[in-house]
């Protein structure tokens, strides 16, 4: 993390989303919420999401009366206000009056009104309207010393596959494919099944009464979706800028989320921000769900290569659980400073105040339904305030990371539409998190990039299942690999172009082939149950779901499938090529394999570690660091305390003592070190 | 049960379904029928269930030969008729001619012609074309000897969500907010989300392409849906009775459904009939299925606290089991009398004559396909013929019960649409049922009432769950503890108000807090699978699902958690109130820990019991009385005989004998006794 | 098999579809193609397949140069072409210009354009377009010498519910029902809940929003949808034989497939060839994929009863498994000669090379992505080349069965539609299957045939679950048995006549009573997991599911019930009928007894076999013949080798020499041996 953040907070935001609007009938929650907030050491306030139909009742009358006060009186108790777009949720009388800003799904069903996030973002009528309301709230607000900065609607998402958008869409080809059908045609390889396209006006999106397997189609209408929704986000923006140009803007992300091809969409705000909801303490066990949710943080963290925003998060649980099992003693500032560990500069929830009704009246919020504040999760959140203020010098620290793991959106699309290996779940996803899996136990740094990033400066790269590559990709890995990186890669690499486009010629794609010194055949597909195993001299490790069968070229292979009719040939390939090494997996082992494969490669390639020990199953560590200080996140996941041995030279942030020798944390515990550089 | 039923059957209905009509090319089967119904001790057939295109084949035109023969051959036979109105099936020729009788679903679509039940009950041309049948089928027949009761369509049910529709449900909200939108906006939380309402023309019902979870939207439609078929119901009723004013109505309904709220329905018909299908032999065993049928006998009993009518029950199986598995000997026995002992004056089947065609053409009937009655089916319904008659001066005699359990529809619309806690199945019914249960085994009879019902004469009341409770309802709970009752509630009491917003204050709500003597905390949901367990002195048992966190006030502590971080917290609590006492369980444990609690307070609150000796599993038994007698049902739903020692004063009613100490049970056998008082 | 199919193929066809319209890029890849075709022995292309957008850009314009040139490159190398008719996907101009084209589904909403096989068979327009561009096709290449066949269309399939075909439909009824609407009523039952017609107007089509359980309608439908699909299939056969009428025609069928009756569709082809897709090596087993499919190629062989082609395989595997597993070694051969066992004169795959995009992009193909042949894949196709040529003296022999399974479409249909018994999954197939199996593993040829087949020449006819059937095949089997056949028939046997109505006066239908001399009763069906069991003397058999309650009348007992209230009753039974024998199995064992009862039959009735010897498990053989010879094809499923000690007196076939008493076999090998007659 090289660069500073635009915005530099002077000490670790903390708050909550806070919805006022919903009580109009007892204002007098007004005064009890200011004084609890400074209580829980609440600074930061996210206010006006979904308070279009309160601030513009009816259409072109607005009323700021409300929000006014709400602004004032956090200002004077010094607590700062995050301005949200209202455009995440439209009010009853816009989509009455203007039925085209109601999404259009897939089968080609216009929606009614209804939930949130139901709109057409191609709609110029929908546009129109929320400029409107975005250049009211800017015009008043640009100058109130309680804004912060701007929250641009809400967790934007979804598709709407109206009339507007297909002829957007169709645009959006036009200028894609320099109004040239025929190489559209071909990227689309719409000569199978006779679907070639002779008028760009014949052009749908997919649609389950129509086409999902035109592999072409459904990536770029997944690109299309991106760009619109990017661009809807812009007009907002744009509008916002042009009237209080210095305050920056930042717009709620959701982790890995399927829809949206975030790499695309961060350019358009200042500042990354997410919405981060871990399942503590369930069936899958805490380690799981917590590298699981460091993954999504040093993803957002790698977006802008800077601290970003814990945006979202609750205090206890989330209502849409499937069991709503509350967190445990301690979880809750783990779960809050694993977000700082991994780059976050605030922490803030999904909500203030608990709703007398709607959906989410029983999501966790600071103040429950008796309205006072002093329960456990009440405490939860003081103490952690209380931690925040003695951690502060951590903000804006950087994160420094000496390995990537690729983790392309692009190719999980590819993936995930591909016919063929596994039809229900190939796992991309979960692949990826699990070679990110021991990293994490090591207490190594690890960004995650997607496939055309700038690899350079990396001591590892790790690329699983990378079945979906462009040509700059590949370029890209070559170039890393020949001037002296180390990658590592598995089966299904290098299958496709960007449009999944089988590379012709052997897999895979092109250098590939020399940058891992093999060529790859047949893919074998296991049942699930079934397994092979893969010799490596006296170990012997169990081979999942695919087993493909390669060719070395330049490879040295040092493991071999054990059994069934490739018994002997290469399972585990390591190939030279320039500078660099190549090592290929050319089985499914997410288990035993990797975590050897990646503790072995941190000693040899001496990556960074928090601290100097082998740490015990459950605990991880995570650094930030500015000039002088490191600063190390000690987790404990597991349900009882540990006690770590790490010598000396640490100071506990949180007493300001030096640690004698052993570390003794808590289950569910957290302990902050600094350490001299 | 203090009432006598206004229509006095002299004796038990015992009889069918009966639908000749679908027979007009051998009518010959008429006499066949005829002479069968009397060697199987059959007294009453429903006819004209889903008669409508056979008696009105085209619109206006109207046929009623072969109905006046049915009903002649019957009368001259002695057997008596129960006649219905043919709205549960409409004509092809309505819908072809007036589409608007035909239903929409709550994704907007209309529904083409088919199956049954598929109009919409607010169309004024179906309510038109209904009654103009009805006041035919009325006045022909209003003198008719053979005519004893109406009943009405046909398992009323499902919901319409055509413009129609929705224009009535504005209306009725209108109504009911009385003009005031801000108090509908207020009542639905509409200011979450920014889904105020500003036009009375933007609601719509809730649709899977709008929204579900506007929970009062969700609950009014529910309610209006009520409601509106009610008004259809009464409809009819009212042409049949300005006609025939003597004749007496009822219409069935099926037990705990869903869809509709039977406290609001059940004043609109003179007497309650219901259709109750239970699954025999089933790999759940048939204790679970004898108590849950028994619940829902109960409730339809104290729907009017009166003789209900078992309007449909099968002789064999119902063809739409998952698994048509046989009923085995003796159980059609046991099964018909479990409803008599529950309060049934009838034993009703569907049907008389398994049709050579249609969906039900397996289902269980009395004449089988090979048209003579002399198989196991035909000779099960005759020898329970031959009982009836012997136990007839059971007829209109009284149920009479010291319990009641609140099994609250509206509760259970609110559970079922909260979002929280565990979100697939919160198991509201199945736990009423539970509660249930050890009453049931301990021989008590019980009522079912909803949360408002008058419990003055109660000993015990039970309300599992009431999650939504009217202010009315708080009231009626105290009052009733206040006066010397007890009461048992659980986890998840008093949260919400009818419209599902959450009390505030804390829960429960209200006066509840001081009725239990304690205040709920949070409310942790465990993980299938998981269990915490719950200490009362040396026992313990078994906690799951759910464990709520809970301060005493004035309540003792009786239990604690045993295990984590709520550890040695209290987990069940008991408190004086007024001149009563409530019971507090905060934990699920639906197994031994309920069974034990209601042993114990059948004992200490001294309960009266069917029998004075503690029944075997499997083993229940129930009674009816009159001024002398009592009389009980001692009912075996086990697979093996067994022998009770009850001692001396009982006379077996099938043999006229008196029990000699030992009564003697077959597996699945059933004992009618009775007992002078 | 009597008679010589109409078309001699001198040799086995083998090759696969090839579509090089795809790469008009790269059109260099042809004369590859043509020197891999050669090296790896195919002879035969299946061209033009869902190349209509190719060779009909736009609307009237057609472009056959490069179709020319394909045809005659494979002509000047001796490699033929089955030219396929393009009607199975649509260009996009025609279903733009043309939306009427388009199918509507049984929701009764419109496809837009998309996937392939989306069109109404039914409209006027479409059956223009297509008659052109076949007419066009034909007039150009019916000289052609490379154009061995016509190909027509491509896995004809589904269904339109359009107002086109809704008034076909209702045509087609008419028609049927001589246009008496009460006999529709009738067959229909239509007197069941109303549903009366009383105009031909009202029918429609069966819908999830109208009804699925107008059982006459729902079987009507199935036909109708048959006989369309099959005047589509005539249309275009009729234009090529008024150009081209030497010239034979197939369309590819799908094993049973549950949406057409291809009883009703064979006799439209010349003859019949199919798309077989096993997947090896899964979890199920082998051996049970290997009965499965030979099942399905005796039933394509018994449609014409001669022999047929396999038209569709895989060299490889197909990419919509849903787990995608290699074939190993030999299992290529080994499928591939099962087809030519069971009567295939070819081996065909889809495909000749892999598409660089589409959805089968990765099901496996002679030429891989690699582009070049040297693969495993490839080497197994040459090897198979080899193989047809060794033994090309079996082309066009017979096979020749002695027992024939009924398997009949119009009964699935109606067992699938039939509400009862156990309403999930009533295993129709299956059991057909099951009964199967014993027979195949005895190495006894069979046919598979409907139950209005003639049956005079076989010595044992299997019925299993022949609920639905008609006078005609009750006569039909009434007359086989009397004449000396002997039967095998299961519960649920006769229960209703074709169009779904129950037979009246007992179940088995009318004479079929006498033909097995019992009455059936009640049919009890058990829970998953539960079973009964059935005595025979000393042996015991599990009975499952279904145990049906039957007296014997003229027939005797051989096993009874051992439990339940139906122990002792019988439960399969033995009658003399005529000069014939009659088997009732009252009970489901599809297991160890009906394993055992074939055993038995098969030395009981003589039956051929295709060694005389116990095959070890997984193993099977199967015999073609002519007037000298038997071929005997021994296949080995297992995944070991195995040694038959088989004597003397066969040639392999492959080697050419003589067989020294013990037949070695690899794991999944095979080999093709014949014997003097």
């Amino acid at each position: 993390m090289n660069n500073k953040i635009d915005v530099k907070f002077e000490f670790f935001l903390h708050g909550a989303d806070y919805n006022p609007e919903q009580w109009m009938l007892t204002p007098e929650i007004l005064d009890d919420d200011i004084r609890f907030m400074k209580e829980a050491k609440c600074n930061t306030m996210a206010v006006g999401i979904f308070a279009w139909s309160h601030i513009e009742p009816d259409e072109g009358k607005f009323d700021f009366t409300f929000l006014d006060t709400v602004l004032d009186k956090l200002h004077e108790n010094g607590i700062r206000a995050i301005l949200a777009t209202p455009s995440g949720a439209r009010p009853r009388w816009l989509s009455e009056k203007y039925p085209e800003v109601l999404r259009v799904n897939e089968n080609r069903v216009r929606n009614i009104y209804g939930f949130r996030h139901n709109h057409c973002y191609t709609s110029p009528v929908y546009r129109e309207k929320v400029g409107q309301v975005d250049k009211e709230l800017a015009s008043r607000y640009k100058k109130h010393p309680a804004v912060l900065m701007w929250h641009i609607s809400n967790e934007l998402g979804g598709e709407c596959h109206c009339s507007l958008c297909q002829s957007a869409y169709r645009e959006w080809l036009r200028k894609k494919y320099n109004n040239d059908l025929s190489k559209l045609n071909h990227e689309w390889w719409t000569g199978f099944w006779s679907h070639n396209i002779t008028d760009w006006e014949q052009i749908e999106s997919p649609s389950s009464i129509g086409d999902m397997v035109l592999h072409g189609n459904f990536l770029d209408w997944k690109r299309f979706v991106t760009y619109q929704t990017t661009d809807f986000l812009k007009h907002e923006i744009n509008i916002l800028k042009s009237i209080a140009p210095d305050i920056l803007c930042t717009t709620n992300m959701m982790g890995p989320y399927q829809q949206l091809n975030y790499w695309e969409m961060k350019d358009a705000v200042d500042i990354i921000s997410w919405d981060s909801y871990p399942e503590w303490h369930s069936n899958r066990g805490n380690e799981l769900e917590a590298y699981s949710i460091a993954f999504a943080h040093d993803m957002h963290r790698s977006f802008k290569n800077r601290s970003f925003m814990l945006m979202e998060s609750t205090p206890s649980l989330a209502n849409w659980f499937k069991f709503c099992k509350l967190k445990r003693p301690n979880m809750h500032k783990l779960s809050s400073l694993q977000a700082v560990a991994h780059g976050s500069d605030t922490v803030q929830y999904f909500q203030w105040r608990k709703g007398r009704g709607g959906v989410e009246k029983f999501h966790g919020a600071v103040i429950d339904h008796d309205g006072h504040g002093y329960g456990r999760v009440f405490e939860d959140v003081s103490q952690l305030g209380q931690v925040l203020t003695k951690i502060v010098d951590i903000v804006g620290t950087d994160v420094s990371a000496e390995v990537a793991i690729i983790f392309d959106f692009e190719n999980r699309w590819a993936i995930e539409n591909a016919s063929g290996f596994q039809n229900e779940d190939k796992k991309y996803k979960r692949t990826c998190i699990n070679h990110y899996k021991q990293l994490w136990k090591s207490g190594v740094n690890v960004d995650i990039v997607n496939s055309t990033a700038d690899l350079s400066n990396y001591h590892l790269v790790v690329a699983p299942m990378l079945y979906s590559v462009s040509q700059k990709a590949i370029d890209n890995i070559e170039a890393y690999v020949k001037n002296g990186g180390t990658i590592v890669a598995t089966y299904m690499t290098g299958y496709v172009n960007e449009n999944d486009l089988c590379y012709l010629g052997g897999f895979p794609a092109n250098q590939l082939k020399d940058v891992f010194g093999l060529v790859a055949g047949e893919i074998d597909t296991l049942y699930p149950g079934d397994s092979n195993f893969v010799n490596f001299g006296n170990d012997i490790y169990a081979a999942i779901d695919y087993c493909e069968l390669i060719k070395p070229t330049t490879a040295k292979c040092f493991g071999t499938y054990k059994n069934d009719f490739y018994k002997g040939t290469p399972a585990f390939l390591k190939n030279t090529y320039g500078q660099g090494t190549a090592y290929y997996i050319a089985f499914r082992d997410d288990g035993a394999f990797v975590d050897n494969l990646y503790s072995h490669l941190v000693k040899e390639l001496n990556l960074k570690r928090a601290l100097p020990l082998a740490l015990p199953d459950g605990v991880s560590a995570h650094t930030r660091e500015d000039s002088r200080y490191t600063y190390i996140f000690v987790e404990n996941y597991s349900d009882y305390p540990v006690a770590l041995n790490i010598g000396t030279g640490y100071t506990d942030m949180e007493t300001n003592e030096p640690v004698k020798n052993v570390l003794d944390i808590d289950e569910f515990g957290v302990k902050v070190l600094k350490r001299l550089k």
